[in-house]
């Protein structure tokens, strides 16, 4: 059994590395968004052509990461979806909403004092970490019955 | 021609009652989820016993507000999403996630100091719209051809 | 908005009529499988022409039941499912799986003592109730955003 | 043709390793839920943390192994489920409508004690057997078209 | 609880009318291919022009059938086909095979020297009835509970 | 049997016309898009502000018209497309690939110096007439069996 | 590009031997029924058990082979079936409407003596051919461009 | 990741090798329909027979060309479609309408002139490009993060 997994969500600390490294061994595909800030908000211009109004700006390049993000959550069996501790981080709400939708294995990553904000997240997920090192349990656990010592 | 209209997010300003107003006439099912805050909080130990535990006394609430919102979804041909000013309101991320995932046209309703933080939310829209009365006038244009004076 | 509910499982109490009249004057259409012991036990071979074999009689029967049940749970919006104290009721589990796997709003109606063995299809749900008044209470604030007093 | 093909139901025997020794050869894929049962209880509380409450104790592991469950059933194109002579079995009989409610095609293996109260799930498979060689029997058969001599 | 019931199959008998009579009084609305022979032939050229080809003026006139039949199939909750003793009918089978790939409630209507040649259409059926009379027994059992005396 | 029919293409002639009064008296609902040309091209920007740049102004209005599209076409059991003689109609070849995809019943109405432009469109089609009355005529007897005199 | 074709249809002749010799080279992966008679009027009672009543045995052979079949249509893209000369073969006309529903590319290989009792078969294939040569000759020109010399 | 790409439309000028080319080295599967003209045009009759009148002549050709076309935009990621000077290029448009209502990530590739033609086809894709070398650049973003220099 080969588990893909997809790691949406925040991008300014190392939890996906964390993650990839701790499932080292284990059968598993990992995707991710694009995780270069300036690359991502960017891509669209940068390709396609510049734009005088901002909102344009950002449309195209929206635009052109969910080439990337939906392939992702599409083909994925779990989606963990880390919310940390700044930013707005709309995008990854909407991709737990997106990944709920398709009937996706939803974890989500975060901290308690977002549990009440969270609420209607988590009830969609099969589980709720604090910690990236809770992730690797689950998903060593899904394929080989192991729990940690 | 009868659209179904589901309007989510934000609970705390009468967007809605404005739309709801404004389309008056027009062949229009409303639906929403239950925007009483504190029954919306606590219908689930209300109805189905106390929680000693606040994250489980939240995910009791969460799952059953989740019949409605998702039915209210699931029938809808356009899902509207209000991003208020305060709170982080990951519920209507999720929301436009969901309704995007399954296909329906989604109209977003928010500020343009929001739009760089709504860049992928927006991407999956067919229309962002900075006034309920903008909605009105889509509706009222998908529903009679008819465009605002 | 008009709440389609399923009611399967036991059929040796009154739970159903319970549930429908407390929920009068609520806008829900209620269907149910055939509740008559016997003729639900028969139908096959009664209409269908006499089985030596037993095995054979109980398949026509349980063919011809399917013709309601699979109706009733695909046109419904909410499933609810009760365990009642005994009897092996696989069929209650079964159509519990069965709307969970098309994604339809479970509620399981069940005495504490069965958590555990009913641990994966309340994983499934997202409300577990113990009294039929509670089914009631959650079809009111559904429809119509109302906390029991 | 390669066939994935989940094992579902009890596990107090060794009726797996029976029919996976006896498909030697064959171009099969098997997968299962896990099936060391202390494991399977206790998998939430161990890597997500302690609950005081049973109820939740045990729902936070039935969530974590329907990771592993509902990749298994949605991935196999025949799903087998054993109903042992013990225990009331409902995640049993919750898989089997679950895999039913998916097309999939369903082998029940079970005593003729069972018969009468696991006809609904019988009416819903495309074999009922008695003993695993007969599962093996007709895996070999649906793979290769050779009847047992 | 309304059924849609699709009557496909045999032109060259009443059981149409059988089975509507029947039924009368019971909550459903039937369906039926047009049982017009020549214009069931002929409807193609009749309003598309004329072909000189015998095929192409056959699959002129099966394309434009084609928009009732799979109207009326994909609409149905219950397709009963029935297999005279006359013809090929293999437009019955085929009807069969789509319905059942549409997971609809498959009724088939035949007689018993013709088991064996629709060994895997019945195989695919929650019903095999002998009688007109039996399939209004099965839809007076579905929608009322009651059984023939 | 009520039929949903969506008039696609060609908005320049009273073709519409003709097969809504042809067909007065038969169970159709038909639906269109926004047939005034000049609203149709505005309704993004006059509803939801200006663009300096065309290409936006263009797409305001094509992804708010999409709304109604969308919808017309979905709930169709059939998709009317019409080309016309003039202009490159881009918009009603994407309509009937989009309509065929959804697996609708297709009417293509256009004319034999088209045949060959078109012919991977009509062979995605149930029907290929070139006058007005023709769809009349196959929708009349798709209903009621009747061929023209 | 790999192209699954499953082969269904009449067992009396080596027309799948000429169509699987006859396409050596291409990168096609063909699947099809058990084409022994015998194993598969059997497989049903030599596996689980014999019955007195013939029906039932002819019903449990095709319910075990329906796993086959049904796995092997839902898995093809191009799925060719071939009605023979003799026998009612309702099975073939069967898969034929279970592949059309599901969208397959149906190719259907009869003689033209059978061409007015197949059109609605016909009509729902993307091609008729006489010979399997012919068979050939388009898996061909589907994989590589290359048309008969 | 693997991305499986569709090239569609446009068959006179060399640009699916331009894009092929310039994609050497990522992970990418091309597919495209047949782009031999004359062969394209031919394939039917010359495989199957042919036909006296014009348009089943083209017919034909169709049928056997979709068998292609659907598996290709069916199991591609990203539907890339190009629209060029000259023709109707009503099947480029018809696949586009295709490749957007089964949910595929769709790359427009056109110039500006035709902007406003194709105003509704842009509105339902995710990037519009000018270039080949501007799809290279979205693939290569997509699978690696990298930007062109």
């Amino acid at each position: 059994m080969t588990l893909n997994v997809y790691l949406s969500g925040e991008i300014h600390t190392d939890w996906r590395e964390q993650i990839t490294e701790g499932a080292q061994g284990l059968d598993i595909v990992f995707t991710a968004p694009v995780t270069d800030h300036a690359a991502s908000d960017d891509c669209g211009v940068a390709i396609l052509g510049a734009e005088d109004n901002k909102y344009w700006h950002d449309h195209k390049g929206a635009m052109v990461n969910a080439i990337r993000t939906r392939k992702g959550i599409e083909e994925a069996d779990v989606v963990v979806v880390r919310f940390g501790e700044k930013y707005r981080q709309w995008n990854a709400a909407f991709d737990a909403g997106y990944a709920a939708a398709l009937g996706k294995s939803l974890i989500i990553l975060q901290q308690p004092d977002h549990d009440h904000a969270l609420k209607e997240v988590d009830a969609a997920a099969l589980a709720v970490a604090r910690e990236p090192s809770q992730v690797v349990d689950i998903l060593r656990y899904v394929l080989t019955g192991t729990l940690p010592c």
